[in-house]
């Protein structure tokens, strides 16, 4: 029998229930009495106390709701494509990254990487070494987390000014949120490659792609309204994709959505063949919206007194980072781990870099990891086996808030993902959010090594405990 | 302990192995004796004789396996679209139609509503009365089963000389099999619906979209060689399709396929933008390349003496017939039976014809209601529940020669899905191959009022085991 959690077990009815150490049930099983065991292990070391106070918080369970509430209920329809110095006002030299701010003394190799290529490509340096040089004085560059703009990036994360953004609005809370164009896989930017080839692809996301994206989201826009992601998240689930490295389906139907209006673009026919071709051809086209779409869901959970949801998730490859409803802009991190999983060609372990990217945004709103059931054969990306697949998504509802009831996954009878991190059955528990996660390589330049999995370090949970006391006490 | 074929049981390391009653394996089970059961029926009634000289034939072991071998290694690539009377040399006044050979006095009303439809269609006649009178008196008018020519056709499967067909070719065995273009859901001439709109979609298919697919396959087979559809088969069983009645994935890869050359294609804009939408709002679009392909695969494994394995499983509205390997061109049949399911709108049990279409060359070739368990959501469309759609893949295995290496099903951890249905193995278990169908309006012009679930009758294996019985005599 599978073990439960034990608030489940108290409706049923049942003879006998058990918790942590599995000789009792036993004994009682061969006695033919009917048992049910309720998984347990101890908390995280040292919580014993935050957790006493915050599981007191009388403000916790109702707060809790409403962040669930308001996550599983925000909108998320794309509605422009435009340029970041448009869409979030970013200024010149200003750049945005993936995670917890960092400095570049400390940052991670892809990141330097990316940025270095982002510089290459705004025209602020002439050669790889003119930029790095730049960013090591900090010489009119500034870093600033995606986040910190309601912005998401996946991997480095790096978005410069010129670059063009999906917009995608919440209708619901009357939030937005933005992130980057997807390049593909292999050498690009994201990954901290920063070649010629990466940088000339970048010219042409820039001069072709995100114009014709522009007309072809605009006059869908008009035409028929913007494009619901939120819905495509929905039947990407119920389509093998889990919608962090399996986004397969969900980029079909978003070419699908798109198509109509951009191949009647006003554009050379050329342009409209070579764009329509580039998204067809990227199996991940879709990550880029259900980031902005996730992100979406978590910043309406956000900001409410007493609730211990986690509402953000980011890495930039040196440290984790968390952000929590009930304790405001504060960011609790810890080190990035370094995934376990399947390398490309000839790379190996020797090659990862830590965790990177705000793509953990996902998981933080009940997709990505937390849906690896939907998605089986996506233990041939990222390593596993299909039973790791099944009792990962299993494992999540230990830690969740609530089932999504909107984002299902079949293989479990249509039962809602694990949705809404509570940073209390977190520690509780000691159990820790499942990611899956591109692997950048950890040398500047090199791009993409491979895929896995990894989790959070348990730091950002148990800072994340104390603060959620401290106000506790307070509150 | 979940029941196991007893051959399988053979070469494990077991205590003790059971058949049958289940009384005797628990008592061992009490005793703390290690057993696994065998599924165990009775044979299907009357069919001891036949089954003994069948299981008894010594080519039959070599045959199937040869069977198995080319049923799974056929190969199936679009490599043209063109009318009927060019593809095929349909003569005018010629029909074909679904399911074994059948006169319009006995036809059932989906069958005489297309037949109807093909018949104004064509110009043959003015109105449903001439056309239905018509076909009554035989006048000028031939009904043959697409079988006959390779091809197949979904649900009433009518194919008249003028009407666009898919082109597939199997280049290992050097075959080729056709399919009809798919009209979509709801009032279609394959569901039996001939109203004005049904004849003004086939015109603008005909006009329209056939020409201008006939264009962007060709130009494609030119650039980058034909579509390969086995690929994308394998594809859609770890997205969350079936490839009967869930063929969403498969749909969207075929367009993705589709869609640089369709773009580009010598027509109006407004040509093109209304093609692309036509086929990018149809879900089922790749079940007529779907079905192609499965005829390709079954047809490689027809004609082998000794062979207990179907080649073609199909079905007109009034009778389920077979046809299997090592009995040549036979036709095996019985009274198609009604599928149980969802229906539309206000329609009923009542409202439903018996089992129609060649669509089951789906479940003969190893996917469709075979492979159910890739595609737990089917279940949405078609009824039952998660747990039914595993077990009916997972019973499939029973009567089954072997599974298939290239399609595979994730939850099963990549099992191969159950692969050339062994008629011995349905007589001696009396398991019956399951399928999954669309239903149509009994009512000759009413169209799909549903879909569901339905086996074949059992006379269909009964009438093919005794003539192989025959043949195995004669030697």
């Amino acid at each position: 029998m599978a073990t439960r959690p034990l608030q489940r077990l108290l409706t049923e009815d049942l003879s006998v229930a058990t918790a942590g150490a599995a000789l009792f049930a036993e004994s009682l099983r061969a006695q033919a009495v009917p048992v049910a065991e309720a998984a347990w292990q101890p908390p995280l070391p040292g919580t014993e106390r935050d957790l006493a106070v915050v599981l007191a918080d009388a403000r916790r369970q109702e707060a809790n709701r409403l962040a669930f509430e308001r996550m599983t209920a925000a909108g998320a329809e794309l509605i422009d494509v435009r340029p970041a110095h448009q869409a979030l006002g970013l200024e010149k030299g200003t750049f945005l990254h993936a995670g917890p701010p960092v400095e570049f003394d400390r940052a991670s190799g892809p990141l330097r990487g990316a940025l270095i290529g982002a510089l290459l490509f705004e025209g602020l340096a002439e050669t790889p070494e003119e930029a790095e040089a730049r960013l090591a004085r900090g010489d009119g560059v500034t870093l600033e987390p995606c986040h910190h703009r309601d912005a998401v990036g996946p991997m480095a994360g790096v978005i410069s000014p010129s670059m063009w953004l999906y917009e995608l609005r919440d209708d619901v809370h009357g939030n937005r949120s933005w992130c980057s164009l997807n390049e593909g896989l292999g050498k690009v930017l994201r990954y901290g490659a920063y070649g010629p080839e990466v940088i000339d692809r970048l010219h042409w996301m820039n001069s072709v792609l995100g114009p014709l994206l522009h007309q072809a989201v605009r006059a869908r826009v008009d035409a028929d309204g913007p494009i619901d992601i939120k819905a495509i998240i929905a039947q990407m689930l119920q389509m093998g994709d889990e919608g962090h490295n399996r986004n397969r389906a969900g980029s079909l139907m978003l070419l699908r959505e798109l198509l109509p209006t951009l191949i009647t673009a006003d554009a050379p026919a050329s342009d409209i063949a070579e764009a329509v071709r580039f998204s067809g051809a990227n199996e991940h086209f879709f990550l880029n919206l259900g980031m902005p779409a996730s992100k979406l869901a978590t910043l309406a959970a956000h900001g409410i007194p007493g609730s211990s949801v986690v509402t953000t998730m980011a890495r930039n490859g040196t440290d984790f980072g968390i952000r929590v409803s009930g304790t405001g802009d504060e960011w609790f991190t810890g080190p990035a781990q370094t995934p376990e999983g399947l390398f490309l060609g000839s790379y190996g372990p020797d090659d990862a870099n830590p965790d990177i990217g705000d793509s953990a945004i996902t998981e933080t709103a009940g997709i990505g990891g937390f849906a690896m059931a939907a998605a089986p054969a996506i233990v041939r990306f990222v390593g596993g086996d299909v039973p790791f697949a099944l009792r990962a998504t299993q494992t999540m509802y230990e830690i969740t808030v609530g089932e999504h009831p909107v984002y299902q996954v079949p293989i479990l009878e249509f039962r809602g993902t694990p949705t809404g991190i509570d940073v209390a059955a977190v520690a509780r528990t000691g159990i820790l959010p499942q990611i899956n996660t591109g692997m950048a390589g950890r040398v500047a330049g090199v791009g993409q090594v491979g895929a896995g999995l990894v989790n959070p370090p348990e730091e950002c949970f148990t800072g994340a405990l104390a603060a959620l006391a401290r106000a506790a006490r307070i509150g």
